[in-house]
């Protein structure tokens, strides 16, 4: 099947700051085939009988990247309060509650609102993941499945390095390559050393990445010095899991040297600003970063810290965030935190020779957005180009039309071709009810 | 005509912290006659023959308040730059271009896209204002016009005190009321302290508010110092602006004294937290603030400054702010920002008598949120209620599902019932080209 993607306003993201004003994209099977001027593409043989997606007034982008993510079902219910006190209170208690069927729709949930938000990839930290493996092949995104390791004592209720393996053996890679399985550490104080080197060695053995939390807030890393004698990366590095398939979520409060370790270990950053801000963790040094070459990809972090799961509106407050704490307008530019969205998300997540920019030989992960809205008005061309602007400043994920991944058109003109809304809406109000209902009987035991 | 708002989740923001869940809304011709259980207002006999408007799984909220807006068609062109920079380059030489006709576009657009998101009431410092006072008339909001006044030499191309003076006098109140004109200053350093004096008197003529910018960026607070030897809300205190009919923009850099000159004047603020981030000004001390008992609004600023109007997601912005800034995540809180989205800022506009909150005698300036979509699920009840949380996290304008001001519904099920979005958005890329093609010739001239 040929798809032509007509007359849009094209962003590659290859590299340069340019864009194709306008242009299109011509997709065969599962792979981009060609990328150009509309009279260039529209000239090309393999064009000849193609379904033409008329996409004059839309933008045209890679699929976004969500770097790190929990599926779940909280959102809103335990607002204003410190990070800790929150996790403990509120969090835990709802992962001792959940069961692999509340589990699998919390993925449902999540995956649904982020692929009809433009997210065609997530790298998702949570439980019972066979369903969420389920889910996503079913919905049709690309998913790195990351479960949640803990066996510090208390943390109990977490995945374990064995039920990480029983993962890995059946779902490393799945669903035609779509899904994948790495390795997941909840956090430096909720898991033992013994714990990181079988990590390590699981990662090792399966030839997959690993994904963990760090440097959150200021608190871990006084806790890090004073039960480890290192500061968090560099404990982690201690306990040998940085490297090019490591991806450390946060990264809130490095030191100049921590910056260092991960930048000469090859290690990725997943950078979660509404969620930092949110809880108040503080802001992450993304400029910093990045000149140090590390890639750093961008993450909605769970619907309980967000509260959504909009990669347009997370590269908005990824800007901004910058842009004040640095007090420097020159950070925070639309077409980096884009790249940060696309093709540096890619990369950070081991995709990138796949997905994450519109080249020719790539797969087709592709998302649209309407910028016919009165809040993306005007459109001006050449020297005064808004359009990048437009998508991360006014734009959001309501504004997103179409989502194709690997080829297959998942949200055609705003309504997805893979689930119901109404469906997925009831399920997961269902599934929130009874997780509060086990909660609340767990609390009161 | 008699209009029943059915079976909604009601915040009645009169308060307290509470909700009717579910509630109704009963509006009688202007104003809101009944606020209650469903079953309550079902029975009351005014209920009888009304127009049936069911809001199950909609918030009902006041409408907003806009307390900082400068119409204009500049949105996403000139990005990353220092403030004073990107003002000299490119924001005053579009002024320099602007006719009336052109002005009178942008604040259709501004209008039309801020109603839109909930929106019923709009302060706009900008030019031309009769056009902005036509349309805001005929689209059927609330709006506060306040010329862009400014005498300092090389500033002649704004509104005078004379320009100011004729708006007051054809439209100090208009439209039944819902437009009115104050007196605009556009900054301590754009003006002299003889359009300061003159300002004054012509507010105290016509009984009149004031509005203007202070203390934005650092850099003006040292300009402020060297010139006057005084900080910049003292200097406005000076020149004899500050008062109970006076709101002043950003307000970013205050030091604790001038809080308590603000608080001791009873002069309000209106907080712009997109606008303060994304030109890189600094985060407002909006908890000392409102401690201090100002009445803090929200603005969006200017599409060039956010670039959306959409006071959904600059509540989102303006409790993560808080909460990043301070490392308090007690700061920030949703029932917080809502207030100062709604009630507060009727207060700051001296609107509170009229609107702001839905209780019985106030006029029905009503936003209904629609709660359906998945990026607002689960909707829970009781002790988990999370719907003050979706309205400031997780929704955004893109859900206003129905606006009424004055009882008049202006947005019904997402579409305007005063405008046509089609033909504004050509109106706006239509003005804004020749906006731009005028700045052009300008600039080369």
């Amino acid at each position: 099947m040929t798809t032509l993607l007509r007359n849009g306003i094209v962003l590659p993201m290859t590299g340069g700051r340019t864009l194709l004003d306008p242009g299109s994209v011509l997709v065969e099977g599962t792979d981009i085939v060609a990328v150009g001027p509309v009279a260039e593409v529209d000239t090309d043989p393999r064009a000849a009988g193609a379904e033409v997606v008329d996409l004059t007034g839309h933008a045209v982008l890679p699929g976004l990247h969500n770097c790190h993510l929990h599926s779940g079902l909280l959102r809103g219910t335990a607002e204003s309060l410190s990070l800790w006190d929150w996790l403990k209170t509120y969090v835990d208690p709802a992962h001792r509650a959940l069961t692999p069927e509340i589990a699998r729709v919390a993925s449902l949930h999540c995956y649904a609102e982020g692929l009809l938000a433009g997210t065609t990839s997530v790298m998702d930290m949570w439980r019972f993941m066979e369903g969420s493996a389920e889910v996503a092949d079913r919905l049709g995104l690309r998913a790195t499945l990351v479960p949640y390791v803990a066996d510090e004592e208390g943390y109990d209720y977490f995945e374990t390095i064995e039920t990480n393996r029983r993962l890995l053996e059946t779902h490393a890679v799945a669903a035609d390559g779509r899904v994948r399985s790495w390795v997941g550490l909840e956090h430096l104080l909720y898991c033992t050393p013994t714990a990181f080197r079988a990590a390590a060695d699981l990662a090792e053995e399966f030839g997959t990445g690993i994904h963990t939390h760090s440097s959150e807030s200021l608190w871990e890393v006084q806790e890090s010095l004073t039960r480890f004698g290192r500061r968090p990366v560099e404990e982690l590095h201690n306990r040998g899991v940085l490297g090019e398939r490591t991806v450390v979520a946060h990264c809130v409060w490095l030191d100049d040297r921590e910056i260092q370790v991960l930048a000469a270990t090859g290690t990725s950053v997943a950078h979660c600003p509404c969620s930092n801000m949110k809880l108040s963790s503080g802001p992450a040094r993304v400029g910093a970063m990045r000149a140090a070459g590390i890639a750093v990809g961008l993450g909605s972090d769970g619907e309980k810290e967000n509260n959504n799961l909009d990669l347009l509106e997370e590269m908005k407050f990824a800007s901004l965030l910058q842009k004040v704490t640095t007090l420097d307008p020159t950070t925070g530019d639309p077409w980096d935190v884009l790249t940060m969205a696309t093709i540096e998300g890619a990369r950070a997540l081991g995709l990138d020779a796949v997905t994450g920019s519109l080249e020719v030989g790539k797969r087709a992960d592709i998302a649209t957005v309407d910028l016919r809205g009165l809040h993306t008005t005007p459109i001006l061309h050449g020297a005064d180009q808004n359009v990048p602007a437009h998508l991360v400043f006014s734009a959001s994920g309501r504004d997103v039309r179409d989502v194709w991944v690997d080829g297959r058109r998942l949200v055609a003109g705003g309504q997805p071709t893979t689930f119901d809304v109404a469906s997925v809406r009831a399920e997961a109000q269902a599934a929130a009810e009874e997780l509060f209902a086990r909660r609340a009987a767990l609390t009161k035991s």
